[in-house]
């Protein structure tokens, strides 16, 4: 007696009663979980009082991953070079030190620029205008010798290198080149007539937390006029801009598309990707003690990477979580690609909802290829 | 209805609060608490059955922040070059590969001299002998490849480096150009005449610990002919020695007036340290795990950084924190300087109540700013 | 009343008491604890219903620090040169950028070869054809550049450094130099007629345990076709073979025994080892976190270091731990050795009971020498 939506190809019914378990035992919980193996669909479920196949919300940090698949494309094409400086791109990101600063470095959340003191306005962000504030900044640390998650400022940076390397935006250039194309349900920049499609993220009211000094590591990474970076998608200007670092907006499905299309390929046409820039894109640049969290992290270029504290994926795997939980990744070692989104934020990380049913997905993929 | 002594200025009130609900849940606590903003005296509290607001007692650690301030001195005054080697001050100290060690790299505890199998006598620790000793050691680990504080050793460090530099001991320099001139009630040596107002710093009886292997990392770091470290400031002569280390006595008002003084001036006062040498003293070394401790650490020039797990300040903060959680700092992107002693050990890194006050004041300078 | 077999010389009375406390508040606990002190036995108890002082079973990665007495062996020798690459002694190594991997980077788990996808086979892991999958394997990291445990490949990676360097296998080498000449009651490879003294060792069954992805990092670890590493010493092959990772079996006064005879020579014959060779095997190579466990860890070359979280001896210390919480080591700033193996597999790090003997008898040593 199924009660969620969609289905689960034979092999992966074990992702689907995971996920039936989770519906039983919290009666609010509403998610979205997909997955391709070979480059077909094999998991499409929605469950919950509170979400369809049809909703669409926010993935936050998820978008890193989506937009990090734009600069997968300009490194494909001989555009971006990873081992090149950044400010060989952008001449004016040398001052106070930066000049040597790798774009693989950059991007991998070593520059040392969690945010400006003062913070960025709402629609700032996508704008060269913040991009430029934040070339002109001293890094907190020496830039490429530690590393911390820059929340929302290596959305700036992305942005920036895309249209200097590329001299288009990278909004843009995901629209045109990946989403229109490869048919993905995940936005950077969401279209108004999509609108009735949104639901908002549901998370808990920052009123109780303790006081986020905005001046600290971790207020300079979420510097942003808002009460909390949970908040973002939920504005309608912040999704309709979709800043690169947390606007994104989507399904599970759309996600899992995304990742399918780029390595494996969706439906049988070619992945967008080629074995090679899926190395140079996976390779961990980063591991250890975050000085933003103070928590273990791994990053490759943009993407995160699998870590016992974030056990997504093989070895291989790339993708990247959200501030809700929401997960995006590619499995190349086992021909997968795999999204989850849920509607009410919950904990991410492992052993969070998303990881688990990760795990089956994988464990289903594993099981088939023997 | 307030219970506590002293003043909070308009705008500090929660900070009032916040101390008086301290005492309200624990009828045993006694401290003392300050702040100056701008320069400006704005919180002198003190509060419980063992402290009065002329209470002197030990702050361990938190010497060694008094201690840096006679350091940032003589960078200030060229006489001393972080980026230097200790050995073309003090040319013993480069046997046994030490030779290569910057200034900066000793001073943020990456020296890998933990202390000397055998310990230092009581008396040894502020006498060029201890000095002596130290730089005919073998390091622990390669120096300047790893760190792990220093506990005790960092303050023979200091004191050597004080009088190869300048050729005047660190207590003598912090007493001549700092504490008299900016009258700070915190002493590296505490006057006889002043003994009446000491009281002894309230531990746990160290009978029911785990045996401290004298010869591990941990057992080295605090190799002292103490059953604990924890007695030494209640020790006559170790306070009127004034052991760089963790021999310092003083008041709240003490520590959060030299972290004024050197900042933002006391009282209408010239700060005595530039900008320059601020952001010197200030800039980061080392961030990660600890190899002493095995938890996270961050330290510039001697001073501790904020971080995650002991979350004082914000980016730009300096201080240092003691083995009883007492607590001084200063924090220039608020214009504001910190003292926090309890009477009685208690449990310091995030959330200890230094730090929970800490964050109220930096809370209410942030709101008066807007 | 003792109820344990074997004896503790005078001094040691602590440790017997410690052990007797875990007889008696668990009476399914079964183990053998020893302990050299200046070269003469001082510890050498056995309790439980499980296990006689004749007793054998498997200490898992207990027989990496046996293996690598034969590894200092070979550099006391001159054979090896620690800081010379791998790629010297073992061209084929040198593919996919692993050639200025020095061999003390190799043998501290910084070569970034966990395991090959697909796995070795049982009786695989001991030949020259592992070897030659592992030399021609691309590593998962930038060799060098960061650490993780290598469960099962540090073997493969000694046992062919020593057909190179020394022209005979590892194991060989072990019986011929170390174990008969020693008359050391631990194998490298247990000889049939002692195969009635091995007792499986009694683990956990794996089955509800959560799924371990084989291409993950921690999959790759225990790539072995086994359900369970657990099993390893319990397959007659893999004990017969004595792979040096973790098929090693003998008794707790086995293992103390080797630590002594290397360190300060057991019972009145001289150390296997000079102060020299000690001094380069026991020097910490890498500490922090560890990539494939994501947990703090430290490590000489192939030895095991002492630290927070495993906190077995002084700083001087070397020795290894084992899955099922078995231990051995050396500290020579005791001149003590120890050997400590369980019946059923338990919790090992600190507080483990093996860590709480190893304590006690380490207070026991410096209290005699006070």
């Amino acid at each position: 007696m199924q009660t969620s939506h969609g289905f689960a190809a034979p092999g992966f019914d074990n992702v689907l009663e995971l996920f039936e378990s989770f519906l039983v035992e919290d009666s609010g919980y509403s998610a979205q979980v997909a997955a391709y193996h070979h480059g077909t669909r094999v998991v499409d479920l929605t469950g919950g009082p509170d979400m369809s196949p049809d909703t669409l919300t926010g993935a936050y940090s998820c978008s890193k991953g989506v937009a990090a698949m734009v600069v997968a494309l300009l490194v494909q094409d001989g555009l971006l070079n990873l081992d090149g400086t950044v400010a060989s791109y952008w001449p004016e990101f040398g001052a106070h030190g930066k000049d040597r600063l790798l774009v693989r470095e950059a991007l991998s959340h070593q520059a040392g620029l969690l945010g400006l003191e003062g913070g960025f306005g709402l629609d700032e962000f996508t704008t060269p205008a913040a991009a430029e504030r934040l070339a002109a900044a001293k890094p907190t640390w020496q830039p490429g010798r530690q590393f911390g998650y820059h929340a929302l400022t290596i959305g700036i940076l992305m942005e920036e290198l895309c249209r200097r390397a590329a001299g288009e935006s990278l909004q843009s250039l995901y629209e045109r080149r990946i989403r229109k194309p490869e048919n993905v349900d995940f936005f950077l920049g969401l279209p108004a007539d999509l609108e009735p499609r949104y639901r908002d993220v549901l998370y808990q009211d920052p009123a109780g937390q303790p006081w986020l000094d905005p001046l600290s590591l971790d207020g300079l990474n979420s510097n942003a006029p808002v009460s909390t970076i949970m908040e973002l998608p939920n504005i309608r200007s912040v999704r309709a801009a979709g800043m690169s670092a947390a606007g994104g907006v989507g399904s599970a499905e759309g996600l899992a598309r995304l990742y399918a299309a780029a390595t494996t390929g969706a439906e049988g046409e070619p992945p967008f990707l080629t074995p090679g820039t899926i190395d140079l894109m996976a390779a961990e640049q980063v591991w250890g003690l975050d000085r933003s969290s103070g928590l273990d992290n791994a990053f490759a270029v943009v993407f995160m990477k699998p870590h016992p504290s974030r056990n997504f994926g093989s070895h291989r795997a790339f993708g990247h979580e959200g501030a809700n939980a929401a997960l995006g990744f590619a499995d190349p070692a086992y021909s997968l690609a795999f999204g989850y989104i849920p509607r009410r934020q919950e904990d991410g990380r492992t052993p969070g909802r998303a990881h688990r049913l990760a795990s089956e997905v994988r464990r289903s993929a594993a099981a088939l290829s023997r």
